[in-house]
Formats: structure tokens, sequence, C-alpha cells
């Protein structure tokens, strides 16, 4: 991603040029709006869509803020790379082709180009800290879009909003900006909320899945219309929509707090479950055949990490609390939140179960993303773990087979080495179902010594003769959900 | 129900020879304990079932307490009438076959005759009264068992109870009992916890669906696996097996929790979702296309009732709290129990906001059942409001199409004319979704006059267009997760 192998974005006069090259070609003009996690994958997926004849629907022009990490990620693109970690060998694919051969794919790194557009799709993430929205970086990037937008141009938010963000932030931010260039045109808005997921379907999350679009009026949610099913597979995934954008706004919340809640509570369940010597994992499993009622229970677990399941509820709630007079707040959400947060601390009490001394002990954590098999490490609960027991004393060790490094814990070295690094540790905690892990037999465990050495799996890693045999080796062996494990007293090493 | 009509209930005598005759024939012997709205569709089912040569393969004794609802209940199914109400002809058209044609369907309301049975199933209930169950007729009918049963005969408990029930209450009384009688042979016990559903599916709910088995030794769990593998449609619905009878227990009572929690999470989000002006019900139905894992979002609503979804979580709570140490209080559950108990007074600020004189008005409740389109009251929300319309001075009338009579509350006559009703109202809430409701037109509503008439609609049974009609004739009109009416002004009745 450094500037060094990339080619230099495009300058503001070659990106008119092939704007209008392109529209006398019949094509569109698409800008995304931030080239983060979501707009990456967006721009790619515009870059792709196809017409009848196989040509290419939209110019797509990626705009980045002005800044360093903006600069880098526009570069990178530019350059014909991902500027996101993404094992989904399409999205690279895609990026590269509209790069290098199509060539409908250009960034930049300033707001000018963005009066290019018959359409701009705002990608800005908006994060949430101490529980309130940070609108800076939003609201400036929307102030950007009313400054330099077409007056007939579209504009469609995909950002993760408060419910009423629309009307209280964008429409305001966009007016103001318009009217003081003198635009008394209405504008056109709409909201639909994406559903990226990192993952080996990464790009297919955009162009192949369901998408409900709003607006608060019908030009509006006609234009958003047109311009999603451009890039959609809407025979297959037809578009939903709704009458007002707060309804949009709203509906992505609910969905990932939805999530959220279902985490949480099977999470209370689990330490009954392990109490009671019950195998959850099991249970579940037998409950899940009911289709269409009970087959997304979530399984036992570690806990919840990525940007969206612990930030979006907590937006939903201050909305509530904020701008919607007879609401309440959300209260069983906010306690399901609180539950996720505190989660991986469970499994640390598994681990001072089997090693009291933890002052003296080296750990080794298996997994450092918050997805299986998926390199991103965003709010990975594996950093809450590390942190707690690195408060204990204890040394703490990270292996993980697809993530390199980990940006948000720069201290803790991720390693590749699984034999290397239990030879260093007294233990290891299952954190991720990486597929990597399903696959160990007993003898990846032969580096684990000692007499009181022991394995916590917390993700389902270590079928259930694994750790008989693990047992029967020495090593005390527990597992989160596992009540089963400690009935048979695996716990204790059944040498 | 009435004895007059009934047959008697069959002697002990007259039981023993049919026992020995259908044995003879190569028929197993089930005794069903306990004949109410398990038990009956249990008995049928088990009476249902045809060897590969079509003769039935089982002989079922339905056996009953020796109190009056006891004998009543086993009166009528001797008399080929179902004794619980319930909208599934196969339901009543099998029990009068296997009681007037095979007869291989028989019933007495004393313990004596589980001594024939092969196989004793325990379909007798465990209630639950302030947080707590009530073991009494619980235990006392397993001691029942105890005393009479053949020292091989297999128990198989369906009866929901708290974890470890079966090792804590079941087993002991069982083991004491049968210790007194001289019998040393290890006892035959399983649990498999029913999903008995009301409705039009009632007997296929025992037959053709899912089922879980579990017990604490293989022979048990062999024998619970051949009764079931006769009885259950096991082709279509193959089995699962759970380690211990504790995984059993709890799974039942972590799927009714589950639909507990989903529906009081919807329950907060309706709050905002109204006071955002936002349509909830499509904003669920949008975000339901992703199946497997959304598609079993609840829909915003009335309450909660019937009479497993506000037990079960509590008898986790209690079993968490009494008997595992290690394990927490099911707060998140508790706390979506407290939400649903309350949710049918969010119905009724609806009617107060339209309706503020409630002392002097007069208000019908649409639906008394806790289902759509079943006539079962078991913990009917409706009954919640009706106690708090009448606490305010309100005159509540109850309309029902399906409703006959309802025993929860003797004071509140289940009336069938709509019209007749509405007349003499200010106002109506629809409180559950029977079809019926979902085919009125503005038409049936011309009898709600006023200047201050007014419609509540908690469960969708008014379509958009049809509010629209009713806030033009000046009926104010407003519905729960309905924000859209509230927003385009149904609620003041746009005349």
């Amino acid at each position: 991603m450094s500037g060094a192998s990339a080619r230099r974005v495009d300058s503001s006069d070659e990106l008119a040029r092939a704007a209008a090259e392109w529209r006398a070609r019949g094509a569109r003009v698409v800008a995304v709006q931030g080239l983060g996690f979501v707009g990456t994958a967006v721009s790619a997926a515009f870059a792709a869509a196809r017409g009848p004849e196989g040509a290419p629907r939209f110019l797509v022009l990626g705009v980045e803020r002005a800044d360093a990490s903006g600069a880098a990620r526009a570069a990178a693109i530019a350059a014909g790379r991902c500027p996101v970690r993404a094992p989904d060998p399409a999205l690279d694919a895609t990026i590269e082709l509209a790069v290098r051969e199509t060539g409908n794919l250009l960034t930049c790194a300033e707001p000018g180009p963005l009066a290019l557009a018959d359409a701009i799709v705002v990608d800005v993430p908006l994060d949430v800290e101490d529980g309130a929205p940070q609108t800076g970086p939003f609201v400036e990037a929307l102030r950007d879009v009313g400054r330099h937008m077409r007056e007939d141009a579209l504009v469609l938010v995909e950002t993760t909003v408060p419910v009423g963000a629309c009307e209280r932030w964008v429409r305001p931010a966009l007016e103001e900006e318009r009217a003081a260039r003198g635009i008394r045109a209405p504008l056109r808005l709409a909201h639909a909320y994406e559903r990226v997921t990192p993952g080996p379907r990464y790009l297919d999350s955009v162009r192949r899945f369901w998408r409900t679009l709003a607006a608060d009026d019908a030009e509006s949610r006609a234009a958003a219309r047109e311009l999603l099913d451009g890039v959609i597979d809407t025979e297959h995934f037809p578009l939903r929509e709704l009458d007002c954008t707060r309804a949009s706004e709203l509906g992505k919340l609910l969905e990932n707090a939805y999530r959220a809640v279902n985490i949480a509570f099977i999470h209370e369940w689990t330490r009954l479950a392990e109490a009671a010597g019950v195998d959850l994992w099991a249970v579940v499993e037998s409950i899940r055949v009911r289709r269409g009622t009970h087959d997304n229970m979530r399984n036992p677990g570690f806990g919840v990490g990525g940007y969206c399941l612990p930030k979006d509820p907590l937006l939903a709630d201050w909305s509530a609390r904020e701008w919607w007079p007879g609401a309440v707040p959300l209260e069983l959400s906010m306690h399901a939140l609180r539950i996720n947060a505190e989660m991986p601390l469970h499994t640390l009490a598994h681990v001072e179960a089997l090693c009291p001394e933890l002052q003296r002990a080296a750990v080794l954590v298996c997994g450092a993303s918050y997805l299986p098999d998926v390199d991103d490490t965003r709010g990975s609960p594996t950093g809450r773990l590390a942190d707690a027991l690195r408060e204990r004393g204890t040394r703490v060790l990270v292996h993980d087979p697809v993530v390199e490094c980990w940006r948000g814990q720069p201290d803790l070295e991720v390693r590749r080495d699984l034999a290397g690094c239990l030879a260093e540790c007294d233990g290891a905690v299952f954190a991720v179902a990486h597929s990597a892990y399903r696959a160990l037999g007993v003898d990846d465990f032969r580096a684990l010594r000692g007499d009181r050495c022991f394995v916590v799996d917390a993700t389902n890693s270590i079928p259930d003769a694994l750790a008989e045999e693990l047992a029967a080796r020495g090593v005390r062996v527990s597992g989160v959900g596992k009540g089963h494990w400690r009935r048979r007293g695996l716990h204790t090493g059944a040498r």
C-alpha cells in the first residue's frame, strides 16, 4: 500500500476527461465516497457491472479524503490492489481488471471530482465513542458532497446511522452547501444500508444479496432503485423498498442488534450448561433443525468482534434517547452488548480454573481475527482476553493462520508456528474457529508439556475424541459450553 | 365433556383383558399419564401408529388422576371425544376412530393400570408459581408410576422440567417406590421433550416433527428410541439423541426462552419505530428475507400467552439458581419475560392516547385466545389488557370468532356479533390476528360511531388502505409498530 509501487492517483483533468468519454459511450458516472471495507467492495461491484452488450455500465470514481490514509487507499486501488484485506479472490481480480483492463475504476483523494458524478454513494463510516456517534468526519464528508455535487445527482447514503440521521444531519448539510451555491432544485437523497460481509463472499455480499432502499420522496426512491438495479442481481435478490429513510436506518440497526442479542442470550445459557454438565453445542445443534424458528440460534463462543455488532445497537439506543420522545431506551439490547463485551472474560475464567498461577504462566491464544478464516481483526475479542491475561502478569503469545499483522495490538506479535508457540507455553486457548484448528490432531499438541498444561476450547475447535486423547496424555481440557467434558473429568487431565 | 353422554371409562379388568389380547396380537402396550393438551395428542398419535401390515402398533392406555377433572378427561376420550379444544380435525377423527373402530385407545382415572404397560409416557404438567416449580402433583404422579410399573417398563418423561429434574426428582421418586416393592432391576428412564403446538397441525406436531431424546444410560436410550420410532415419522424427522437427561431438559427450556427473548427484543424496537414514524412490520418483513440468520425475527405485537413461553424460562432460571453452582441467573431471559408480561400495557397506552377518558368509555377487545385461529385461552394477554381497562373503569367487551368460553375470565362474556359489539363501544382493539379480522372491510366498522371513536391494531389486522378509509370516516386509528400511521396523521381521524 506504499506510494512507491502505486501509480499516482488520477488528476482532476484525467478524471473529467474519462467521465466525458465514458458518458459518451453510454455509461453512467458513479462516485463512491469512502474506500474502506464497504466502499472498496461497492466500488468494485459497480465497476464489474455490465450492460446487456457486455460493456461496463458505470465509470466508478473512488473518492477519498485528502489525508495520508485516504491517499494511501486511493493509491492502492489506482495501482490495481485492494486496500483492505479480504479472502475473496474475486474482489482482488475485479479491482485489477477494472484498473488495468477496462479502465473504469479511477480514484482520487480530493472532493472536487464528486462534481462529475450522476450518483454519489456515501460509504464514509460513522464511528461511536462513549455511546455517542462521532459526527465530525461523516458530516464533513457530506459537506464536501454538497459543495461539489451536480444539482441533479442522486446521493445514496449506505452508512449505518442513527434513526433520523438522513433528515437531521445529511439533508441539512447537503442543502446548506447547495444553497450557498445557489442551488434551489430539490435534493435527491436515499438511504440503502449495505450488508457487506468480510469473507470469501465479500464482493457478492454487495452484488448477490438482499438490499433494501428507502427515500422520503418518490423521485429519489426511483433514482435509487434504478442505480441499485444496475449493480445488484435483482433477478434473484429483488430490491425491497421502504417509505422513509428512517425505516431503512432503523432496519440496519435492528438486524445487527438482533444478532447481538441472540449471541448474548446463548452466553447466559452457556454458564448453565457448563455448570450442569451439558454439551450445549450438541443441544443447539439438536434445536437448529427447527427451520424458520430456531435455525439461527447461535452457538456458545468466545466473544463478539467486528465493526458493526458492538456499535450499531448503540446508535439505535442513542437515537431513541436523543431524538425520539416516546421511545424507550433499548435496555434489552444494551444489556446484550454488555454481556458480549464481557464474554471473553468467561474464557479467562476457564483458563484460571485450569491454571491458577497465571502470573507465572505463558498462554497461547489461537486466533486473532473476529471471524473464522478471515484476516480482519477489527474489534477482535482476542484483544480483550490478551489484555486481561497481561493484567494478571501472564505472558501472552498469539497464533493465527490467517492474520499477518494486528494493528490494534501492535505489541502482540502474531505467529504462524503453532508447535513453536506451544513449546513456549503452559496452555492454549482456541479463540477463533479457523478451519486450520479443526484439522489438528493429538500429535500437533506434542510440544505442550508440563504437569499442569492445559487447553481451553472456546469455539468448538477440539472434537470430543481429541479432547479425550489430550486428557489421556495429561493435558487438562476444558471448553466453553462443553459441560460434558467436565462431567467426564477431562479438566483434571485424566492420566 | 359431561358424564351424561360419555361412555363409562374402562374398568381395570377390561383394561387387563384388552392388554392381554393386544399383546397376543403383537402390539405393545403404552400408558400415557396425563390427558391434557400434550397427553391427549400423544395418546392419539400412539393410537394412530400402524405396523408394516396396517395393524395398530400400540394399545394405548390413557391414565388420569382419580379426581373430577381427571375423570372428566378420561371419560371424554372414552366417549370418542377430544377433551381439549383443538382446531385440528385429524385429532378428533383419530380419537374417534381409535375408540369406536380399532378399540386401541382406552382410558382410566386410576393409577393401577400403569402395571399393564411396556412403556409409560409421562405428560403430567409441572406448573410454576411465584417463579418456583410446584412439584407436588408431578412427583405424586411419578410415585404412582413407581408403585405400579412393571420393573422392566420404560418411563419416558415428556414434561418440561428444570435442568436436573430427572435425576433429582423423577429417578428418586421412582426408585423409592420400586425399592419399597423390592425391585432391584435398573430403572429404564428417558427424557424426550414434546413440541406439541395447538393449531391445525396439532396431531402432526407429535407425529411429523423433530424430536430429541436423552437418557443417562445406553439401554434406556435405545428403548426410548425404539418407542418413539414407532410413533414418529422418523424417515422425514430423524430422532436426535443427547447423552444425558439434563441436556434434553435444558434443550426444551432453551428453545422456548429463545422465542420469548426474540419477542421481547422486538418490543423495545416497537417503541422506537412508533416514535420515529416507522412501519416496523414492513421493516421486519424486509429483514426476514435473510434466511437462516434473520427469517425468524418476530413481528411487533400484543403480548405473549400460552402455557410454555411465560413459564419455561423461569424453570431454567430456577434450576440455575437452586441446583447448579457456577451457573448465573438468566438475567437476559428474565428481563425478556418481564417485557413480555407488560407488553399488553403498551397497547393500553395506544388506547389511552386516543381515548383519554377511559373511565367513561366502552372498549371492545377483538380476540381472546393466545394464538390466531386457535381456541386456546391459556395465559392469553387479552386478560391482562381487559383487567387493566377495567381497573380504569372502562366497560370491556370481548369478541372472538373462535373462542366460545373463556375459563380464565368467567366474568367476561365472549361474543360473536362484531357489529353488535361495535355499536356498544367507543373503540376496538385488535389483539389477536384471527384470519376473520384480516377479512374485514370499512363497512364492517359502520356501527362504530361518535366523535372520538377509535381502532387500535396490535396485530397487523388492519391493512394500511383500510386504516386510511377508517380515518377518512373520522375513526382515529393507531397501531402497534405502525409509526407510519401516526406520521400520516391517522390517529387524529383525518376527516
